[in-house]
């Protein structure tokens, strides 16, 4: 098995979700496992001097179209949060205390509930119900243990480090990918090991 | 034959290069005909508050990179101007001096020139010379033209008007697509007349 495939990744972020419904089973396909790791987007929009894209003239409409539009070619469900774009600090937190297989279930769960369900997840109780769903108890505390919240801090400062600066962002073996749209690359960069 | 589809672009545009070797060959695969229609991108960027790319900090490096490695994958030269971002007035007002056919082919030859031999096509001299391989005299005098001039803002204000705020940008039967890998989606459209 080769080195697992880096998935940075906001939850307040719609392609992100998009991607969140693909990049698995597309690292399987190639024999790969994938790390899931939930960032401050907001962080790197500091570094870039970026801001959220409906927040934006003109690019705000298009990409409201876009997300719906890509989604719908998926065949994922799809429907925007009332409160977008939000800041998800506490399912991310959730991820990292979780860790491994739970962590990334979990992930699964919270991109779904927010733009598969249109659900606010920055709220503690919604989060504590998908962690419910996993079998999993003690989020609200977990999420606030200094260990947690290092973690979530170590992997904001990791991706910056590593050029990170959006919402999906992968890494194979090395090689940069940013964008719901560019996982097309990585599935050939996969395939024939670059170009 | 059904409509053309509208292709929008300003020639400081990598993305738009890589689109520029694909779209004929694509929209002709589904019976179409392109409108090439170049317009002032920083028209755009005014209302967006956006800036080109590589003015930006993480974001420069990494589309630096993704612009040749996506131009490998197409199998298209490609070669950074020393000059860019630049602004091309004289090669987009040209285009619509030269109109139909002939700007077309001026056009993708501009392009060729910029992006996949690294020319500087702010200069007249490179423009005559481009022109004068298309059998084209007069250039010098056609971009001053008043009505030439007032071609290229109507471009630019119609672009903005219809939500146009990067390069590439295209219409298929008035649906929006905006980027180079938007192409993969632009061609799902025709191909099934949307989704």
């Amino acid at each position: 098995m080769s080195a697992p495939i880096d998935f940075y990744f906001d939850f307040s972020s719609p392609y992100g979700y998009l991607a969140s419904t693909q990049i698995d089973a597309l690292a399987e396909r190639h024999g790969r496992k994938v790390e899931w790791r939930p960032f401050v987007l907001g962080a790197a929009f500091k570094v870039t001097g970026q801001k959220p894209l409906v927040e934006q003239p003109l690019r705000g409409p298009y990409h409201e179209r876009d997300f719906a539009r890509s989604a719908r070619l998926l065949g994922v469900p799809f429907r925007m949060p009332a409160g977008f774009p939000f800041f998800a600090l506490g399912a991310s937190r959730a991820v990292y205390w979780l860790g491994g297989e739970k962590g990334k279930a979990f992930a699964k769960a919270v991109y779904h509930a927010a733009f598969g369900e249109g659900r606010d997840v920055t709220v503690l109780a919604t989060l504590t119900e998908l962690a419910v769903g996993l079998g999993v108890t003690g989020l609200a505390e977990g999420i606030e243990f200094a260990e947690t919240k290092a973690s979530l801090r170590d992997a904001t400062d990791q991706a910056i480090a590593r050029g990170v600066f959006g919402s999906p962002f992968f890494f194979v073996d090395g090689e940069p990918f940013w964008g719901h749209d560019r996982l097309a690359q990585v599935e050939i960069w996969l395939a024939r090991g670059g170009w």
